[in-house]
């Protein structure tokens, strides 16, 4: 685990440029001031080119799902490939509508992503696999877990974050396994958004391997929320963003290291 | 008071559809989380019919009055109507603005809704009484304010929530007061229109009954937010979110029933 | 220091128009009720004469950038300037995007902007100096701020807030820097955002000195953030935005003169 990427993050502050869906761009916004990137948000098409130019990643939330959103979604990918800025995806709520997904994978032929973070739902439904999600949560399936990750990887030529009570990160053929976090992360809202902007600013300072990327991004994130849980055992789900936000601000290398709780599954 | 409501919502997880305002929209789908509802907004009129499918109740709150937006809702709602899912309206400031409650009229006509949830200025307004509201507030106005509640709910046929220091559901004939709540909740943008949501996740478990689902809701809210003040006399505004998101998580059937004051004026 | 403004504001309780961008528009809502004002959003240029018509203030926030904002943003600023209502601006990333200060700088072609707020950035280039900025961040810079607020008032015949470690205050000849604040308002997104609307609400009841009301805005701002930092010396970014809520609503005039600290440099 490349635990200096956290360092090099601060002291880089990437300009993370997200088109964020609407719910949830304060939280991700702030996540990523927090952590010590410098996030960048946009609605505006003819601000692309210039965006993509300022920043250092690029993070896509299919939340955002207007008809003018997904133009722009389009575009800024194809902007950030060109300009080789890595690009990570959240394929919001693609297992519950078909819609959705039938844009999604569209999407993902005209540009090459570099992570695709969502739930079990999501990424069930982007690898082609049976899945019953519920909304925008998870919901229910069967099939293992890694094999759906591994697939979708392989499929889109991507690395994959697969979140859930655990963690599993694959670049199609290497998988992680990370036991870090709370259940308290899928109570609020924007979690998962947050998480997809913190691997781009991690992909940002870590562009040669974006596995090891999405490997911190996701170590670090869940490390953070079960620190929240340990110091506030009966902290509910509202008192949790502010004191998660905190974390995010004060975490440390070393503190990582002494939690991290992962284990490589293949490599 | 139907208390069990509360656990039956939170065994069903009932998946709500929102159109939101911008303004609020987070706090909205942090509280139909906390609560035990499975929350979802949509801004593209094309995921009209599935998301509507995926829902047990629609909220549709008037705070998002684009063009674009109006015509969502109008086919939302009826789109609802049709799929016999419950709705709830939430018509933000049509007391302050002519044209907003121009539009709430048509909207009216064209739909069926089961519950409007709004101010005293904006229930007013709605059936057809002078008041004279201050922006989003309430403002000032003379009337009785059971009377406005019940004239707006004979008029279009469902039940209306007219939030207040005292809080009046009624579905034209029974008229409950419900005394619970503070006036921090006043404070803090976006109150209101989480309430709504919240009664749409109880209309999803008691379609039966939209005035028992109603008042269930506005019982818990207030509940929630008097709880909130009374372990923290000195809560702020802004500490009063985090708090109040954890008191709808953590509230039991138990605690409502202790704490319950209403009176039920006609029944 | 005109420090009964505070005392005014709340007790007219003005209602503030806001053009405001999706990332931290809740935090610009809630900022307001907080302190005292009474906050209305607006996404839609029909609704322009009626929304200008019932408020006290107008705060355009450029971080709102479509096509169709900007052309709301235009339409908001005159309909403002006709019916006489104090208009401040809030120059979102025109120091790092060209397209936008491209367009900013149209806009105060055709209307006039009683009061621009923005960081070092934001204001050197709309007064046409060398900047580097980071994104939203103020990014680094040559160049005296005081003679950058200066001549960037003095082009557009507005009071300037340069929002910095020091602010800087000044229309165009009296110069005032506030050193009352904390770095954590830089950490929290929104912060500026959220002070240029409180800056609106200062000038809606102080209509004849636009230069008194930024000052009074800017003091009130950056105490609260120094109260919290005092009180809670190891609050992180996401405590940080609860507790400065808390000390909007609860700051005292006697309190803003015991911990006032800035200094007229010219008057």
């Amino acid at each position: 685990m490349e635990y200096e990427l956290l360092s090099q993050l601060r002291q880089q502050n990437p300009v993370v440029l997200n088109i964020s869906n609407f719910v949830t761009v304060q939280d991700v916004a702030n996540g990523l001031n927090a952590l010590g990137a410098s996030p960048i948000m946009s609605q505006e098409i003819k601000e692309t080119a210039a965006m993509v130019d300022i920043a250092q990643a690029v993070q896509l939330n299919l939340g955002a799902f207007t008809q003018t959103e997904v133009a722009h979604l389009r575009q800024m990918g194809i902007t950030a490939n060109q300009a080789q800025r890595p690009v990570v995806l959240d394929p919001v709520a693609v297992g519950a509508i078909a819609y959705r997904l039938q844009v999604a994978q569209q999407l993902l032929q005209e540009m090459h992503v570099n992570i695709i973070r969502g739930n079990a739902g999501e990424i069930a439904a982007l690898g082609g696999f049976a899945w019953q999600s519920q909304g925008i949560d998870a919901g229910q399936g069967a099939g293992d877990l890694i094999e759906i990750a591994q697939t979708t990887a392989q499929r889109f030529h991507c690395v994959v974050i697969l979140s859930g009570a655990t963690d599993i990160v694959t670049d199609g053929q290497r998988v992680t396994e990370i036991y870090n976090g709370t259940p308290m992360l899928a109570v609020h809202v924007g979690s998962g958004d947050m998480l997809s902007s913190v691997t781009a600013a991690f992909a940002a300072v870590q562009s040669e391997d974006y596995y090891e990327a999405a490997r911190m991004a996701t170590l670090t994130f869940g490390t953070c929320g079960q620190l929240v849980m340990q110091h506030q055992p009966d902290c509910g789900p509202g008192s949790f963003l502010p004191a998660f936000l905190d974390q995010l601000y004060q975490i440390q290398v070393e503190e990582l290291q002494q939690m991290a709780d992962f284990q490589e599954v293949r490599s």
